[in-house]
């Protein structure tokens, strides 16, 4: 099963109280295509400039990543600068230069039409619902989004919600678009906008979902050193929806453990800089840390 | 398997967005003992003054808590007055009066001196070390403090600390306790300190354990509404030694089961002012959240 994902690519310049990464690949799309690549063929849409180097092109290739989606255009690839405090748990941009990404139209190629699942980055919402205009009906359709959406095109957000099986949106997201504080309250108000299925993402603390099966609660995997939280959530989205790609079918296991995958890969990715733990990322690897993430969190009945 | 608590039994001013209640049953040994009395018998140290009415003992009998050990006093029960903000998440003291609290001197009853667990409430360690100068050896000593004794008496909170099998406090007390800020690095100084067992309590986030075998992770409870937070704490640590008191050892399992129990009873504890909700639990409806603890969190490995 293929999926479709129209996201950005990036060059990410970061400080961390461990160390700074100039101009290293990053981008929503880029973190989910190489995780999500570990488990389903992926098809990436997105734009990147003529500055964008064969090394970099070489983090997607020999994976099952397709590249045909990915324009080439004059000028600069998308740059986002960011310094990130003591404690990891909040961040300053210091600088955004959309560059090429400011024009960026998704044109979905012909050969990526029947992609099976659909991954929206968190792209306008506008550009959102042209993607799905321009795919065969999909098997599942998933979708990201931020503050900026939610307080600048909510009109444009609620009609793509509407026609989206599974949000991935953190806490603070998930509040200010359903303008309830109470996360159950909240959740009840933004599955009856669309989304069957949601998945709040709430960073170290670990993740709900809330879908007709009802409520999942995952916890962050307790590490020792966050290195580089950048890309964690995408890196999250890439291992749920490959997992679910993978999966026979959306069933609660499936849905589950797919939260527990997303979660799992996440916690390789703040491991280091940009993508370079995913890329060297072993199945044995993700294996052992499943299972500990089941040591962590199991319980016996009384 | 009994118990003797050390503690507070204090009259709270609570305001929330939802109401006020004047003068209510609060304390963290009232809290503890109610949450605790429904596994194991229950002695109670603490003090009251001449002020504290029939109405709030009757909060303690019918129970299996022995009031033998709570002292009256001339002059006024502690009484504490606070207000939290519209999320719930941050609270302002506005109002602190010792009174009677301020001498307390616990003096243990010759008939509690063999309480096989002993749960030392948050006082001055000082008086924490004096309580276990005057009891047998315990299976179990169970500790809590806070940021005043963490930076106000730091010496004397060690010499507890080294005679202390559980500790459980909450995550900045636990970073402020180590000097660490990552939680791993910080379990592991505590730990270093005398307690083999840490229990760090993340509000809404839910509970980490650190203890010989390893890390557990509980997330909190997912309530739609959350009224009065007061006691949370204090009633997590009452369900999660009262759980031990009837476990035939503290084994990985039964801590686990011990900290879904202490979750169980604090999302109750938070459905109402003061003990309004725990004074009406029963042991129906407690496994019954206890099976939903185990839906919320469990899955298959893969």
């Amino acid at each position: 099963m293929s999926i479709l994902v129209v996201g950005s690519v990036a060059y990410d310049t970061v400080e961390t109280p461990f160390g700074k990464a100039e101009s290293v690949l990053g981008g929503s799309a880029s973190f989910f295509s190489v995780a999500a690549a570990l488990f389903a063929p992926v098809n990436l849409v997105g734009i990147v400039g003529s500055d964008f180097g064969e090394k970099q092109l070489d983090a997607f290739r020999g994976r099952s990543i397709d590249l045909e989606g990915l324009e080439r255009a004059e000028g600069k690839t998308f740059h986002w600068q960011g310094r990130y405090s003591y404690d990891l748990n909040s961040r300053d941009t210091i600088r955004t230069d959309l560059n090429v990404f400011e024009f960026f139209k998704p044109r979905i190629p012909a050969n990526y039409r029947r992609s099976e699942i659909v991954f929206l980055g968190n792209i306008d919402p506008v550009l959102q619902l042209e993607v799905l205009e321009q795919v065969a009906k999909p098997r599942i359709v998933a979708c990201d989004t931020m503050n900026f959406w939610i307080s600048g095109k909510l009109a444009a957000l609620e009609k793509t919600l509407a026609r989206v099986d599974v949000l991935l949106i953190n806490d603070a997201e998930a509040r200010q678009l359903s303008g309830e504080w109470n996360i159950v309250k909240a959740a009840r108000v933004i599955r009856a906008m669309g989304p069957r299925t949601l998945v709040i993402k709430k960073g170290e603390h670990g993740v709900l979902m809330f879908s007709e099966h009802g409520a999942f609660a995952a916890p962050g995997y307790p590490l020792e050193s966050v290195f580089d939280p950048t890309g964690a959530g995408d890196t999250f989205a890439g291992g749920f929806i490959g997992h679910l790609a993978g999966a026979e079918s959306e069933n609660d296991q499936n849905l589950r453990r797919a939260v527990i995958m997303g979660s799992t890969l996440a916690s390789f990715c703040v491991e280091a800089f940009s993508l370079d733990r995913l890329l060297t990322l072993t199945r044995r690897e993700i294996d052992e840390r499943f299972l500990h993430f089941k040591r962590l969190t199991h319980f016996e009945n009384l």
